[in-house]
């Protein structure tokens, strides 16, 4: 599988013209090799030449993952902490004998630290952004990933039904939090979540990306509960809004139309409709009902082994959809002082439209009234 | 408080000559506003110029965070995702109206994303490592902050004892790393942790960096639990290593070195030692024992909103310690095949020493056989 991925990689190589991809500690890696490692101040960095085998420079102590793990060769320098990561650097330099080169790397991922050691060890390289190279690569899901990721939603919706009866006014949005989280993990999530849940009520819930507050459930609330969870690396990410006992009109009027967006997109969505057309069809839907200002962000995200990768679901995004495509899909309105809304899948571009991962009902559900 | 930490910034970096401190999502920021912002593909980027109100560069829907919850004038722009973030960036640069100046950046944080932002909207800007700048200011921690550090070790103690009555043969290491979850949550701590547990049995006890398994724990086995917690953004980080049942005489040797060399760089710590001096003390026990060479890392790191920061404790680091420094004290020893032994704690540089935040006993326990 990772061998395939390598040779995948290198077509696409040929394609751009680069010479080297280079991807740090993290999901690029672990696409590529199997390979896990933390992104931490100490710099991991996998060299992909578009001839030749791979290099590694990486701690010393993270060196021993690679010896049994690697599924091809895979040429190592390691550094220890007291050496510092120049030299092997310089090592790795040495073998790939690159010079003047285009490089492909992760611009979104990779840090100025990396950035220099590398200006430092190769002649003249000419650094490019690699995202599209990796979004090819990685945007279209096989069916182990797809079955993957299906668990990971599976995981996700049984954490929330564990929570729901336990959710009571008077709880503190921090008490919810620490709750769902405690049955996303009993639930069989990897212990590295994608996200630490958000609660939002009341007028919180008009910040899309609220912090958690101590603040508690009051009759009337609306509550938005956006949480994900992982399984082998694949993440889930969902987000369901339910009332607190009854709520307002304009409260009601909103979940509507948001529950109407998030079906017109999921309607919009299939091979050949782009990923602006999505965004319209969710963005159509609030404009008409008179809350179009108060859906600030993009229609949804690309979702896999990140919870945040490519495509970018956004109004001026003209990327065709194929089938294997997976994202989210999580209109929102936001009326700042009074509340908010979001309801949000994940989804899978079919050969005819799209399936939506998640199955959690969507009509609005009074709980702990 | 903040206040106070924008004018050591101020004073800081006139020492420096530094004309903008740039500082991304996370800790740095946080630190210097307040603000807690996740990092994403949206850049979240905050400039504190040496004159001026700071100006900070966020997506659309994170900038309402800062309308309620700035200690200072800040100005911000803001940027929708349709949009994208380079016009934002560009009045920021015309705002700030800085030429030919000299930013100081996280190199070990900022993305080459960022980097090519500040590129793109100033005129040629020299960019320089900000690490030394950030170490200086957050390095020696103030009363509060080494109260909340309390209060994660607290936690993360108080989680472990609910753990180890359930810790069993024949157990899995992710059962040992899912329950451990549980009750750290349980005990208190923010959501966001430091770091997913290492649970580390048996021969993988030799990797430093272990990935959870699949491996049951057996009898004679040593287990490595090293775990975190987090309480308002500060962190703690501990290590002990626990027998299943009797272990060997050499694993039992081992494990007497790793507890005295914790020791001795305990006993080294003081106002005035180096941050080598401390790693020497540590690594001379271990190599007088004859395990120098499966010591494969520094024997510590800095410790406070994140949990790697600064001083790098490692054996070429001639930094000073001074009082109120706060950073990791872990020996180890990891025998490929057979397994590995750490102990760590979390210890404060106090007027004449140096005091351990972490309490929990040392001495070989067994357990779960």
């Amino acid at each position: 599988m990772h061998l395939n991925r390598l040779h995948r990689l290198h077509a696409a190589m040929r394609r751009a013209g680069c010479d080297c991809v280079v991807a740090i500690a993290g999901p690029n890696l672990y696409y590529l090799t199997g390979l896990s490692f933390h992104l931490s101040e100490r710099p991991t960095v996998g060299f992909f030449p578009a001839n030749g085998d791979p290099v590694l420079v990486l701690g010393a102590l993270e060196a021993s993952k690679v010896a049994g793990g690697a599924p091809y060769p895979i040429r190592t320098h390691a550094y220890t902490d007291a050496d510092g990561p120049v030299a092997a650097f310089r090592e790795a330099a040495q073998i790939l004998s690159l010079n003047r080169a285009r490089f492909g790397v992760e611009t979104r991922r990779m840090r100025v630290m990396e950035l220099r050691l590398i200006e430092e060890a190769f002649a003249q390289p000419r650094v490019e952004a690699a995202e599209g190279l990796f979004a090819e690569l990685r945007m279209t899901k096989d069916e182990q990933e797809i079955r993957l990721m299906r668990e990971a939603v599976d995981i996700a919706e049984r954490a929330l039904l564990a929570t729901l009866p336990q959710i009571k006014v008077g709880l503190t949005e921090r008490e919810v939090a620490t709750e769902l989280l405690l049955q996303t993990l009993r639930a069989g999530s990897d212990a590295e979540l994608p996200f630490a849940p958000i609660i939002a009520s009341g007028p919180n819930g008009a910040l899309p990306h609220a912090s958690i507050t101590d603040r508690r459930l009051q009759r009337g609330d609306l509550v938005t509960i956006d949480w994900g969870a992982t399984r082998h690396g694949y993440v889930a990410d969902l987000t369901r809004t339910f009332a607190i006992g009854e709520v307002d009109d304009e409260l009601k009027r909103i979940y509507e139309l948001v529950k109407r967006a998030n079906a017109a997109a999921k309607a919009a969505t299939r091979p050949g409709a782009s990923a602006a057309e999505v965004d319209a069809a969710a963005r159509k839907v609030i404009a008409d009902g008179g809350y179009g200002q108060y859906f600030v962000h993009r229609v949804g995200h690309g979702l896999g082994l990140e919870g945040h990768e490519d495509p970018s679901m956004h109004g001026r995004n003209e990327l065709s959809l194929t089938a294997g495509i997976t994202f989210t899909i999580e209109p929102g309105i936001y009326v700042p002082g009074k509340g908010g809304v979001r309801i949000e899948d994940d989804v899978v571009v079919t050969a005819d439209g799209c399936e939506s991962l998640s199955t959690l009902p969507r009509d609005l559900q009074s709980i702990g009234g």
